[in-house]
């Protein structure tokens, strides 16, 4: 990753960006076996990237139009940077929290290679059979290398990344004046947020948000309304927010899976978004879905 | 299966339903090592199915509130028939279709059921060591039984069942009165539904939509509008239903993926949709949440 400079020191959208390396620096890698090489996709953009290291003088749609690809590498953090043109680029001590500090569309980089490179480091056998498994496809694919396996035959989804639905919700009270935020023990400070589990097998995203808000906080909830969602590649869940509306408002904590939920008060979250860190209470920041669901409820009739 | 009676002799909502088990009918296949059971719940509904094959006799909340297990049998359908007290029990020819005469509650019990037991079916062997797994948590979870295995250290989601996100989608023409449908050859004659396609790592449901669209008919996307949801256990999918709007209109057919898409003005969706089979367009059942998107749509501004 490597800082992004800002006329006026503060970050204004992203504070770090990622350092891309150009084939010639890491060609030698690809040979080695464990390499394991993803194809991401044509750049998209416009205007391509000016990080120095990597297509400031491409031309877009030019036939150097630049492809990419993420790889895997086992090598020491400090012999890769001396491969990047960049001399200013680092590795993230927080990598989970820097990724927050990326903008949109290189977040989305992360998370799809990130996905895609979890899925090959855990899902290296054949689930069906247990035989080793083969690379396909640019790296979106992987075939059982037992040619009896019943995973050959048809089309099954082991043979290909997986994706996990979770949703994420912001529990309003029927008063429309509180939301319920949860924190786990291993959140910052004060910080709150929005609750949030895996959608299971059979179920709705509707169901999922009412099973999850009365397992997690005794809550009941009515209406459920989808807002936005965020991939998150940890490894590789796909993050669905909603609004839902509690029908109840007793709250009696799931102690295995949240510290403390409460309802809070529109203007505490109010004054938690817009006034900073002094706050009795601190939100998740700006580029988390459960900020944006926040922020998206604040917005409503106010 | 069976049957349900209607006073007119003609199916008002689901036509069939599902036939259950009692514990004493079973019992001796638990027995069996190669079954798995699978805990689904407990029944929430407050009128306890009358089914003569079930719990007729229940008291909802009484202390004999029914449980609900799935088990996979490898027993022939004739003999497990013969299991069944209410003797007017089948099995559906065309397991596919068929769900979609059950009700939404009885579907949803397939879904999750279908969807576990198809997981288990497929994720016997460990993705990131090859070793065998053992069933845990009433079959909600396989834990690798090689105790070196990366996959016992921390949360990985090798241990769960997995479901895949689809996106579903209807395409609304820009001038508003058309709908873009496609058909796959599988499909009965005439039969036309809306796009859809798998999430991929690191995407949004919206990207999805536009990624899927553009692939499979060279249609370009706007704006996107979650609508509703369906789970989908074939094996394990959640159908993420949406409207789309369209930002261009030339259509160029992915032959790999579909064999013709179209786009169809609303009357004659309308016709379709309301006046059954003789018509020159056939759309999927209401029980299809593709039936859903294309009867939101009418719904608005008509
Ligand atoms: N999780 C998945 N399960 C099955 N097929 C997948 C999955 N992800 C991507 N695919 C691809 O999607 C195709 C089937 O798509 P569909 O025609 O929509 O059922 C397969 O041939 C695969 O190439
Ligand atoms: N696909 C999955 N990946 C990881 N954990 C899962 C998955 N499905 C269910 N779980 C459960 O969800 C818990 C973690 O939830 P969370 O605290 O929301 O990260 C785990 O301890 C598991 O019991």
């Amino acid at each position: 990753m490597s800082d992004v400079q800002h006329g006026n020191g503060k970050p204004i959208s992203a504070d770090i960006k990622l350092c891309r390396f150009r084939y010639n620096a890491v060609k030698d890698l690809l040979q080695k076996p464990a390499t394991v090489l993803i194809f991401l996709g044509v750049e998209r953009t416009k205007n391509p990237p000016t990080s120095s290291s990597s297509s400031s003088q491409m031309e877009p749609g030019a036939p150097d139009t630049p492809v990419w690809f993420a790889i895997n590498a086992d090598e020491e953090a400090a012999e890769l940077l001396k491969r990047c043109e960049d001399k200013g680029c680092f590795f993230p001590k927080t990598p989970n929290r820097d990724l927050l500090r990326l903008d949109e569309e290189e977040a989305g980089v992360v998370a799809q290679a990130r996905s895609v490179l979890a899925w090959h480091s855990r899902y290296s056998f054949c689930p069906t059979c247990g035989s080793p498994t083969s690379l396909q496809e640019g790296g979106h694919k992987r075939s059982c290398l037992n040619p009896e396996c019943r995973s050959l035959k048809g089309v099954h989804n082991t043979c290909y990344p997986r994706v996990d639905p979770v949703v994420i919700m912001l529990v309003i009270h029927p008063d429309g004046n509180q939301c319920l935020l949860g924190r786990k023990s291993i959140f910052p400070a004060r910080m709150f947020s929005c609750l949030a589990g895996f959608v299971e097998p059979g179920e709705t995203i509707e169901e999922a948000v009412r099973r999850e808000v009365e397992e997690e906080s005794g809550v009941k909830v009515g209406p459920v309304q989808y807002v936005s969602c965020q991939p998150w590649p940890m490894p590789s869940s796909l993050m669905i927010g909603c609004h839902a509306i509690a029908t109840s408002t007793d709250i009696k904590v799931d102690e295995d899976e949240i510290e403390d939920a409460r309802w809070f008060p529109r203007q505490q979250v109010v004054d938690s978004m817009f006034r900073g860190a002094h706050q009795t209470l601190v939100i998740p920041p700006r580029q988390t879905i459960a900020h944006q669901l926040i922020r998206h409820w604040i917005g409503i009739n106010s």
